[in-house]
C-alpha cells in the first residue's frame, strides 16, 4: 500500500470535494481518499500494483482541477 | 412575468452554479435562471402567480447557501 498527497488547485467547496472523491474512489486499487479544501490537498492511499500515480492525477484533472 | 435578483453567498464554483440552477429550474413557474459566481447573484425570471419569492429563496437555501 502506498500513500501520496496530490496538490490540487481550484477545489473551493463541498461539491468540489465530492467530485474529486467520486473520481478517485472507484479506481481499482484506491483504498482511501481524504480531501482538504483548506490545504488544497488530496491524500490517497492506494495499491501501486493496481493503480498508478498518473492514473490518479488524470482522474482529478478530468474533473477540471489542476494537479501539481 | 417577474424578475428578481437574489444575492447568494458562498457560491464558489461551477458545481455551486449547477446546484443552484438545478434547485430553481424545476420549480413550477420558473422560466429562466442566470447565475453569476463573480457577483454572487442569481437572476430569476418567474411567474409570480405560480412561484413565490420565498419559495425561490428557500430552494437556494436548501442547497446550503445564504440568501440575502
Amino acid at each position: 500500500m502506498e500513500k501520496t498527497t496530490l496538490q490540487v488547485a481550484g477545489m473551493t467547496c463541498g461539491h468540489c470535494e465530492k467530485a474529486v472523491k467520486g473520481a478517485l474512489t472507484p479506481i481499482d486499487g484506491v483504498k482511501e481518499v481524504t480531501v482538504s479544501l483548506q490545504d488544497g490537498t488530496v491524500d490517497v492511499e492506494f495499491e501501486s500494483s493496481k493503480a498508478s500515480l498518473v492514473q490518479l492525477k488524470e482522474a482529478v484533472e478530468d474533473q477540471g482541477y489542476d494537479v501539481k
